[in-house]
């Protein structure tokens, strides 16, 4: 029921996804009058393998998590972990209040062991393909240990998705030994210990978009900053193109010409290409969709759950923590 | 001498803004040979308004701060703020070490009364206009009553460069009161206290890019990691927009066309354009400039160091800190 574009958006997308993957079954989770009514208005869906879960309440966008913990039993997104934690899903993908689906996948599917707090990764592009960053925006506050903990969980993710021996870095305010703050530093001392991971030292924010490191580390903050400053940046260089391309009769030919290839780079960059954050450190498998998905999007996000499922993340990541914690 | 390009773009920078401003005097501080030579190979230079002063030696780009201080009392850094210091200038404009010139400036200059660190402040381009943001990496560990003065002097600033009753901003990971971490809730805290002050509450990385604040203000390591970020992110557009338009013969006619529509985008948001960050909170007037400045960029520090002299910047922070702090 979350996201801005909420079921009308989701059940397409489900529906899309069904007929993508032949092997794959999905429940939708919420209010069950208007799912049913969303999907008879769809062409040929295989009911067989999409089924309706209801539940009456909706965590708003803006509610507070605790809030959202204490008094609403009944949210889809509640009864759509509550699939996960007792075995009956594989996966929750939720384009909900990130903070609700972070407090509700914690209290509900609880951290693997050695992890203190879950953190959010996602795909970024980059120079030579994509960069993932972890932590983006659960986690405000940092302790070395965390950002250690997120360095393990982004190496064994990344690598799980196809990555071989991922290059993980630390992001930083400069590359030699002495920048950054305590935390960095001594979470710097603490991955060049560790064996077993690709470490490859600091990076700065250039860094990352120049394909220096296949995972980048740092605290929610940090990393929530950069996400929403780089899509602004990104819808502001996008709307100053059109408005050049618009001012003239010239100018308009020339934007006309050159669309085609401006929208396959906008389509190359935008978020709907690689929509999905994953919620790493749980005993399951949490996929956050950006809010503001559409159909296309929230598709990218399915698919994500998919190689999660696949790989068995949560699996993967607990043998390799009992190596490494 | 500092700088990727040091004085071979620092001395027809220079000699360019003589031209411009028939008031202004410059003392080019360094290598007195070296930069007597590339005069020397300039046409029609106005010497009784370009001065040397001689210093031997020059800090490296990658020296530490600490050991800067310490090792090279006739750098050419030190000797620039030698003659700020003792009112032979009226302000120093470096392309060098960024961490050398904090500390130099802070040791030599001395921060205002009430400021326990000066920020680094600079404008960056924005959907309607500019935004200016500090600190830029000067401090990666500050506390509410840090970022309370960064507001303050960033107000005080921003005025004294045109805009009437600046917007000034916290950044947060969303615009909820409950949102962010401790030093950023005290900070809001302080600052709706704050009378005589246009403080609007919390902005996210992307708000800064639509233009919802004049002042934004972060701890160093944030902001540090959004200019370098939007840097990356910058760069990687523009490499791929010109990929696009190299890869037929088609889309290189349509890129011919479209290059000039580009060009101007570029130039709108290059950092050339609005190259400078000011050292803000010291008892004297010090610009940044990018260690990649090109001659262009060099002119805009040195312009910046100009409005600020015209402003009396110091003098105005130290009056307004009187009230505020």
């Amino acid at each position: 029921m979350g996201g801005d574009l909420g079921p009308r958006c989701i059940v397409p997308a489900s529906i899309a996804c069904l007929a993508e993957f032949p092997s794959l079954h999905l429940v939708l989770v919420g209010q069950s009058s208007l799912l049913e009514e969303l999907i008879a208005g769809m062409p040929a869906v295989d009911r067989s393998r999409l089924k309706i879960e209801n539940a009456d309440e909706i965590i708003g966008m803006d509610e507070r998590p605790a809030q959202a913990l204490r008094s609403k039993p009944d949210s889809s997104m509640r009864v759509a972990l509550e699939l996960v934690r007792s075995g009956r899903a594989n996966a929750c993908v939720s384009a909900g209040n990130t903070g609700a689906l972070m407090a509700l996948s914690r209290y509900l599917l609880k951290t693997l062991p050695g992890i203190d707090r879950p953190a959010m990764i996602s795909a970024i592009p980059s120079a030579n393909g994509f960069c993932h960053l972890l932590d983006l925006g659960a986690n405000v506050d940092c302790s070395a240990e965390h950002l250690y903990q997120f360095a393990v969980m982004g190496s064994v993710a990344v690598e799980a998705l196809g990555v071989p021996n991922p290059r993980v870095a630390l992001l930083n305010v400069g590359t030699e030994d002495i920048k950054g703050n305590q935390q960095v530093k001594l979470a710097a001392a603490m991955l060049q210990q560790a064996s077993g991971l690709n470490y490859i030292g600091y990076v700065e924010g250039d860094g990352l978009y120049r394909g220096k490191a296949d995972v980048v580390v740092c605290d929610g903050f940090v990393g929530n900053v950069l996400l929403k400053s780089s899509e602004g940046l990104a819808a502001m260089i996008a709307e100053r193109v059109e408005t050049l391309f618009s001012e003239s009769i010239g100018s308009r030919m020339v934007g006309g010409l050159a669309l085609p290839f401006l929208k396959r780079l906008h389509k190359d960059l935008a978020p709907e290409t690689h929509n999905g954050a994953s919620l790493l450190g749980l005993q399951g498998i949490v996929i956050k969709s950006h809010g503001a998905a559409d159909q296309d999007s929230f598709q990218s996000a399915i698919r994500l759950a998919l190689v999660e499922v696949r790989e068995n993340l949560p699996e993967k990541l607990h043998g390799r923590l009992e190596e490494l914690l």
